[in-house]
């Protein structure tokens, strides 16, 4: 089965990292994957949210939010405003967060929040698993600044990327564009390690349920899938001038 | 490891299933498992929302809310009140609505809507799978009340249950416990059929990401555990004067 | 005039106090009268609001909501969901308060507060009545718990019950059903104590004004229920092995 | 017992009704008595909700709003402002709304709606019970100005005004200031007829319980009250160039 | 070009300033401007903002509220009830609170906040000047009260007043009614002080954009208007019994 | 005076223009001045809000939002997000939509909305003059895109671009950034055509009130700014490929 743009089924999109596009965040990616581009940006605050005052931890949280011409086909009103994020926001917020949260280690930051915002200026499916690739980065290039400071020991434990899978006419696919992603039967995220260990899965039936067999076949898609994305982060780190082993904490780098 | 109620680490937790608890809704149950209580109904109106309309097509949506007094220490805000509903519980709510319309026949079922109100009036842990396994039984006693009077076809495609796994102590550890799950380090909850095919699969690690293998294994406990529960389904229908073969369509009952 | 069940004008409904029927509320009750029913837990709380801190008194307050298939003929809105409670549910609430702080010694009390959530799971006409008469026992079932810790004197002042009373054909009708209430020309509410004196008194002419004798006729019929009602509340105590003047002020018991 | 005014116990605060204060409402008074101050306009729109289109019916609604500094002491948060209307604010528009209403023929006025709005400027107690004497007065004035127009038959069918009573020091005391008021052991509105049938009763203790010839007491001192306000309400109109009983429907006017 | 009131382009409606019309706040007027009538009221509380405590400052806002029977026409619903106020409205708030700030020495009033609520009743064009113009004269009665108490040194730095001005039919109009303000090409308002000075001017082209000298005419105008109003601002307080002189900073009296 | 970036007092910001940087849009720039960064998008939809929809005419209208991290200094909440935009983002909304709809003729575009969104990604003083600047940019390259399809005829009416001028030290600065900003005294916007006619002024003075001399300098200032950036305009537009000449109305082209 031909895919819209002549990829493979296992075959990522091209992928384009360009840091500090943002200059005022403490670290910021700009970051592209075919018609995808999210604005990443990691802001780190010397202070914690009341609930964990004093406590000698750290905390990190998301935002995500779709510009309103996101989509290619017309602007929509822009999410969340004059009320609650939905709730399709909510959940891609909490598992970036959650993403995050794993590869740091939040006792070692202190107490300080980091945020990562990001605002997806276009959309072409898998906004959600870019978040998290470039968030990543986003963070890494944050810590870098604050590590130059020399105030904080290294706190990363774990390189995370994530990158959905579907099951379109009858086979797994990578990283699906918004045209496959609406004919999927299957949708399946996969955060996962530079190490192949895996932080978070979802998969959902829209339609018929899955057998067991073709569920595996779609998470190691998904886990070749990371390989490729994590070696691009550290290209682009690198390229940035920031070593990510100088990150991590001891025995931890993979 | 030995668990807080004593069970053996696959073995879920007793269920009590109470048919026609609410005597209003088209189809109800008071669903028990364990410290878990949650008053499933489902409604059936023969509308359906504006931007179905004219399709023939029906549609099923589910809504959750905890009691204030859900949780045995102490009371807790009223969930949603004056306020949107929390992050959490809109993804609970997609989650339970996504289940169980995969198991039936939304064109088969006409412009009707079918609500699944999910009350969780105390909560010790599983209140999101406890949902969908009992919503599913609330959904089954209104489809027999429909299709006593005679206006519609058999339109179920699929039974479902669901049944939540946890990572502790280095095993997979079936139908968490409150306290239990505060001590997970993943957690993964499972939506599937009684053919044994994969509907959802959610595993989040909260702490050290796991390996592809042990991922393996819970799914494996997970889809035990729902076969377990789909076999109480069917007696507490059968016991309601329910059999549930006869609300599904041609070849789909298994 | 023949009612719709057959009851004699004067005659309340037959009423099922379920105790603990909610196994984490300090007290419960599941109230049951006709095709009414209200679950009411009290919750307490060692602690008080904000502006009530460090006066050595306690606070009581209540919240009622309508389970969104509390009707016979169809599934409605959530109630308060994403909004402010709508003005009846607030003028609900406030009245269960009100009545049921009239029951206790707030300075008795200490720095509690005792919640009474009354979740309305199906409708029949007098649901703020049934709100208050299960609400008290609840109540006494929490103070009950929290007087066998020892910790408290007793802090019950009065007794207290509510019951509706309609004006429907030129008579006075007690404990109206949802189909009465709907013709009724005027609707009264009576709270009043197992003595026969008054705590809330609301009469609403819908229609053509009323004389000032049927109103006192009204109030006649409505206290004769109030004084069946403290009787069952009694029974419903004494069977869950609670007697209610071992939690009453000395000289107030009636 | 002494009033803080000098008042006998049955006597009510001087009242000043000062019509057509507003210019562009359709009927309008400044209405004052004592320290209580509240703008009643009424204005009436050739249209009706969309519930009610169709039916060949009018209806009324009232809305009710403290100025900021309507208190003596202090200025408050202005109510309602970027969230609902308080609990109070919602039950004292539905009463404003439920007493006007039983004074007109909705069927005869048409699918046409009058709002009342009363805006407290200065409050001293009362402000309810004023809003629907004075909120009657704007009515009249407002249906006398469309009867002028020759569209619409005679609409009345009762005169109405409503007054507060106390149970203070152990005697019923008519008209409440303030400070009477936070002292009152049961309080008590009233609204009526000019022929002395009662509209509404809501009696609310809020101490000890009230006897039920205490109660009997109080709903006689209201009613002498409200005889008064009617008399008040026709002089003013006449002052006005309005005579009442030219708006009532044929043997209606008492 | 002939006006809709009859006046020449330059000249200002005739005002009626109404000293103390609210009798609980520090300082008020009723403020009557041809069909524009605005309830100006200042209240003054002894503490700041919590963002300003400890400075040893005080602060100045206002709040601006149309009555929902403001128009001639028809009701309107009750403006930023239950939800944010509008744009217009903060935007007016802003700019009547920013004027009232720039003729006082907020450092001399010491930690104490004044609030100037400005209630439309009547809106025929200019009620955010009107605003200004009448909230001037509130709060200097408001400051005479205090200064009357002895406790704070003079504290006025300008006298300020404000005026519309339209450019209808090829000329300067001052003052435009509705009618008027509907028709101009553009509107401008200017706040400014007895002296003549500037605080404010907005400019706004509807329609064809302005030539300098056109708007350079309209200032003109505009500060003549100002001139006028200054004027009327002395005498209404002298009536008052205070001397405006007496609340200024020395040598800051024009 | 020496400016913080060593610029002469009338001397603009350098400014930078990236066409058609968002892809999805019809038209797009990210325009740059010094450390103030806004991406414009202008999205055409065939439609027209409900209240418009009949009348043959097109409209225009304005997001404006701030990103959380804007500031150099520290992460702020996201503007807007559950609950309403602030008034400062709302009246400057308003500006950018009054500014951008007097350059067009609303009749000639037909039944269509032109949104324009401004995000501003880094701000350091003038972000809705550059919003007003590079929204005009960016609405003219979806205008040139829409002449393509030939289905409408030019509806340029006037080029417009916005900039700010302060009074610092006592004189006239051009396009102040934040540092200046704050220091300000005075502060104005001007909006206004490449023939020099104004669109609008906006001139505020946070201290002492201006002398009408100073206000007339600095008007001058402001649209001798404006005079460099129309020319600014025209050449990233030719630059991009569209003479902005051909989508003008005929002779209104300056």
């Amino acid at each position: 089965m031909s895919r819209p743009d002549g990829r493979s089924p296992a075959e990522p999109r091209s992928v384009e990292i360009v840091p500090h596009f943002h200059r005022n965040a403490e670290g910021s990616v700009l970051y592209r994957a075919g018609g995808t581009v999210v604005l990443c940006t990691a802001s780190i605050d010397a202070v914690v949210p009341a609930w964990m005052a004093g406590k000698g931890k750290g905390w990190l949280t998301a935002e995500y939010q779709m510009h309103p011409r996101a989509s290619r086909a017309r602007r929509e009103a822009r999410e969340g405003r004059g009320k609650s994020p939905s709730g399709r926001t909510q959940e891609i917020q909490r598992l970036i967060g959650r993403a995050l949260r794993s590869a740091i280690d939040l006792e070692a930051i202190g107490e300080r929040t980091i945020v990562i915002d990001c605002d997806v200026l276009e959309a072409d499916g898998g906004t959600r698993t870019a978040s998290v690739t470039g968030g990543f980065v986003a963070m890494a290039l944050a810590l870098a600044k604050l590590r130059a400071s020399s105030v904080v020991a290294p706190v990363l434990r774990d390189q995370v990327a994530a990158i959905s899978v579907g099951h379109v006419g009858g086979e797994a696919m990578l990283d699906l564009v918004y045209e496959e992603d609406s004919q999927a039967r299957v949708d399946l995220n996969v955060v996962a390690t530079a190490r192949g260990a895996i932080v978070e899965v979802q998969a959902t039936a829209e339609g018929e349920a899955l057998e067991r067999r073709a569920l595996d076949g779609m998470i190691d898609v998904g886990l070749a899938g990371v390989a490729e994305l994590v070696t691009m982060q550290r290209s682009a780190l690198t390229a940035a001038g920031v070593e990510l082993a100088s990150l991590f904490q001891a025995g931890r780098f993979a």
